[in-house]
C-alpha cells in the first residue's frame, strides 16, 4: 500500500534534525500544554494559551502574544497521532472536522494560508531524530510558510524545547 | 469525553431515514467503487469515475457527468473510518491530508464551497437507520448547499442505492 503522504517539494517545506533528548519527553512536549507552551513560539514571542484534545478530530489550540501584546489565535485539530512517533494537524479544520474560514495570520495579510504539519520522531543514537514538514494547496502557500521564516522559526522553537527538557520537566 | 463532533444549525445540514436494506450492504454501496458508481448522483446525471482508499488520508473521488456531458471532479479524502456505522470525509483536504485549493463546484461560480460530509448507519427493526449530514465554515456555504438542494439531492441518491441493493448485488 503506497503511504498516503506524497512528497512535493513546490508545496512542502521539511527540515530534519537529531536532538539529544528522549523520544518520549519530544513527545511530552508537544502533547501538554503545560509543557508546550514555555518553548512553542521563539522569543520575544510567547504562548499564553494551549489547548490540546488528543485525538483525530480533537483540538489543537495556542494563542501567540507579540512583545508590544498582540494575540494571535491559531486553530486547528488533529489528524492523525501515532504515539512518540508521529503527530499531524491541520488548520484547514477545526475540531469536529468543521471546515475553517480562511483567516489572517500573524504579520500577514494574506486571507487563506491553510496548512497541515506533520511531526515525526525516531530514535537515533545521539537522542531523537526530529523531522517537521509543513504541506500546503499551492506553491505561494508554500512560499508564504518559506518567507514567514518556517525552519528558523520552528527551529528556533526546538531549540527552547531542547533546552527545557534538558533544564528537567 | 465530549464528543468530537458539536452540532450547529446554522452550519450544518442533516437528514435520517430508515431504509429497508441491512446496513452492511449500504456500507459496500458506500465503499466499493463499483457498487458506488450506480446510485450515487441523481439521474440523469451520472458518476463516470470513482477512487476510494479507505483509511484516513486515503483519497475519495468522483467525476459527475452533466447530461449534457460536462465532467466534474470532486476530489477529498477520509477522515473517520468506523466499518458499518460511520464515513467522514471532507474536500477541503486532498489525499494525505494536504489541504485543498477552493474550486469551483458543478453549477456555482462560489470558488469557496468547503464541507465534511459524515454518514452514520445503525440496525433499525425496518433495515438501517441512515443519516447524512455536512458541516460548513460558515452561513454563507450551509446556505449554498441547502440551496443546491443537498437533502433531495442525497435523498434521491439514497433511494437508488436502496433500488440497486434490493435488485441484488
Amino acid at each position: 500500500m503506497k503511504p498516503i503522504y506524497q512528497a512535493n517539494s513546490r508545496l512542502d517545506l521539511s527540515f530534519t534534525r537529531v536532538v539529544g533528548v528522549p523520544r518520549a519527553l519530544v513527545w511530552r512536549a508537544w502533547t501538554e500544554p503545560a509543557l508546550l507552551k514555555p518553548w512553542f513560539c521563539p522569543l520575544p514571542w510567547t504562548t499564553i494559551d494551549c489547548e490540546i484534545d488528543l485525538r483525530p478530530g480533537g483540538s489543537f489550540r495556542t494563542t501567540m502574544q507579540s512583545p508590544e501584546g498582540g494575540q494571535f489565535p491559531n486553530q486547528g485539530c488533529y489528524l492523525e497521532i501515532v504515539p512518540h512517533e508521529k503527530l499531524v494537524w491541520t488548520n484547514a479544520l477545526l475540531p469536529g472536522f468543521r471546515p475553517s474560514l480562511p483567516v489572517a495570520t500573524c504579520g500577514s495579510d494574506d486571507a487563506n494560508f491553510m496548512f497541515t504539519a506533520m511531526l515525526e520522531l525516531a530514535d537515533h543514537a545521539d537522542g531523537t531524530r526530529y523531522t517537521a514538514t509543513v504541506i500546503h494547496a499551492d506553491e505561494a502557500g508554500c512560499k508564504k510558510h518559506a518567507d514567514m521564516g518556517f525552519e528558523a522559526g520552528w527551529g528556533a522553537a526546538l531549540d527552547q524545547l531542547v533546552a527545557m527538557i534538558k533544564r528537567g520537566i
